[in-house]
């Protein structure tokens, strides 16, 4: 054989598994709510309810685009507009309050297939963070816009623009009420102490479409309190949201700041890409030793181009849900939920 | 010998060479001002000598921290207010401006001993943003400020406060002028076409210290004519700006939006980290061959631990320098300066 046709042997050997992966990938759809001390003992059976419903609806919305042959983007679009439009999330409707009693919105989607992201920080008027980012990855050569500048593209592009009261929810305001007056009485005023109790209520999705391709996006009010226009790290690229069809696609729930310091979704990514390990790996010694080991509380999905998933946490909870090509959508809230 | 003599001779063979570079690293420096389409047709032997004496003066600045037996993070910040506050480069003094006519900065420092980070965005009234992003790391329990929450953090944090005026340079301003007909002429209202003659003039450093300890930082005014509050990648860990003891030191300049979406800094330090390349085949696979090949123009600095660094551009120039420990400068702007 000729060394040319050798080389033509190679070539296929190597492009058929992608081709086939292609023609009809494990449409998959993984969600999360939300890390955090979530358990049983706080929770009700009504609220319970409310929380499996929101999420089971999030992945049935999602799962139909996959099905209809729709791209990742989509899916992930769609499936945390939901999440966003229920008040029981820290994203969207139910965003929670700044210091100043205002809600200042982050979010970010990415396509695995172009490595094109778009992400929005610090928005007011916008329903739904999550449709600004996909406007910023299509419609802008930019892949951050912030603030004012943000929502004045945003409103260019048409998108549903609300009256900042839209996102008022009383128990997102007893929430800042109290964070105030426990600040005063800790004496830390113009710090964000780690609070006691900490509910990270971001919204993120991860999916595999039937091309093959992955997306990921994440949608979140940040902390309870915030101030000085902190950004955490959803609507940052490598930290709260990653996809790359060399690797996998990752959603961050957490404390933002060391998902940022720790570029915790490109380092998944890359111990897949660089290191060999398996996204269950990869997403395990990031999440459960080096989180851990360096303080930082919080979980994450990731999704693979074969469908495999892992949804680590290093909380007592995160609102999570997966589903893939049977269609069945599996909704868990506890970490004793396998 | 016991299985613990075992472990304990290993430990050791291990931990000495780390204790031994921690005693007395090989300190080095290594600065940028900006990568683009830099040619001597274009450039006088005034202006020049000038961007010369300016890198040098950077160089000297950051080195004395460093022989004084003082943190990296420290000489990181010392060496980039000397670019900041030179009119020659695009950041500080000599920022762009906005479509609106302002001057938005954006910068960020890390410290690769901590993994701490601090980063600002959107400001317009600190004269010296890198020491905001420092003021961010040390002083406050977030990464990322925006905007006035980052103006009312640093204002209390007692920076030196400007007049916005204090940004206006007619160099910069003539850009704008011409960057504002050219959009019109090509009809591109509203989106920021590629620059057909771009110079990102981005400063930015990287250092190791005696300690052994590695710290980078990135400072900018963005790009000419950009709306809708566009952060680029300086601001950004993992895209502009990373360092970790576990890898390198990294600052990037160049197009931003390909620099977060392939986010450049970690993607080096991964490499690094998890892929056994040295910093100069991680910094070329990214910049010479992942981003030549996305279409993403510019280049970045890269420092390691034992004081090897490299600093590969994919443009017709960067203005760039770097000292080690015996304290001489070494400047350079074009490609064929080795």
């Amino acid at each position: 054989m000729t060394r040319a046709f050798l080389t033509f042997l190679l070539m296929v050997a190597v492009a058929t598994p992608v081709t086939a992966a292609e023609r009809s990938a494990p449409i998959t759809l993984v969600i999360h709510g939300g890390a955090g001390t979530i358990t049983r003992a706080e929770m009700t059976p009504e609220l319970e309810a409310e929380y499996r419903a929101a999420l089971e609806l999030s992945l049935r919305t999602g799962y139909e685009r996959l099905k209809d042959g729709r791209s990742a983007v989509d899916a992930v679009e769609a499936s945390i507009r939901v999440l966003e439009n229920s008040p029981l999330f820290n994203a969207g409707k139910g965003a929670v309050f700044t210091h100043e009693g205002t809600n200042e919105l982050d979010a970010a989607i990415m396509d695995g297939r172009t490595m094109m992201a778009g992400a929005v920080a610090g928005i007011t008027i916008i329903r739904n963070p999550i449709s600004a980012a996909r406007a910023v990855l299509e419609k802008s050569p930019h892949v951050i816009l912030i603030g004012r500048g943000a929502e004045v593209f945003a409103t260019a592009q048409g998108l549903d623009i609300v009256d900042p009261s839209y996102f008022w929810t009383e128990k997102r305001w007893k929430q800042l009420q109290k964070a105030l007056v426990d600040e005063k009485r800790e004496g830390a005023i113009g710090r964000l102490p780690d609070p006691p109790d900490p509910k990270y209520g971001t919204v993120g999705a991860v999916a595999l479409d039937r091309q093959g391709n992955l997306a990921a996006g994440t949608s979140t009010g940040g902390t309870t309190n915030k101030r000085f226009g902190r950004v955490g790290d959803a609507p940052i690229v490598g930290a709260g949201t990653y996809a790359s069809n060399d690797s996998c696609a990752v959603s961050a729930t957490g404390h933002g700041e060391f998902f940022i310091r720790y570029t915790v979704a490109r380092d998944i990514a890359a111990r897949m890409e660089f290191g060999g390990a398996t996204v269950a790996e990869a997403a395990d010694q990031v999440v459960m030793k080096k989180l851990v080991e360096a303080g930082g509380t919080g979980g994450v999905i990731a999704l693979d181009r074969k469908g495999r998933f892992a949804m680590p946490f290093n909380t007592s909870g995160m609102y999570r849900g997966s589903i893939g090509p049977d269609g069945i959508p599996h909704v868990k809230i506890y970490a004793d939920e396998r």
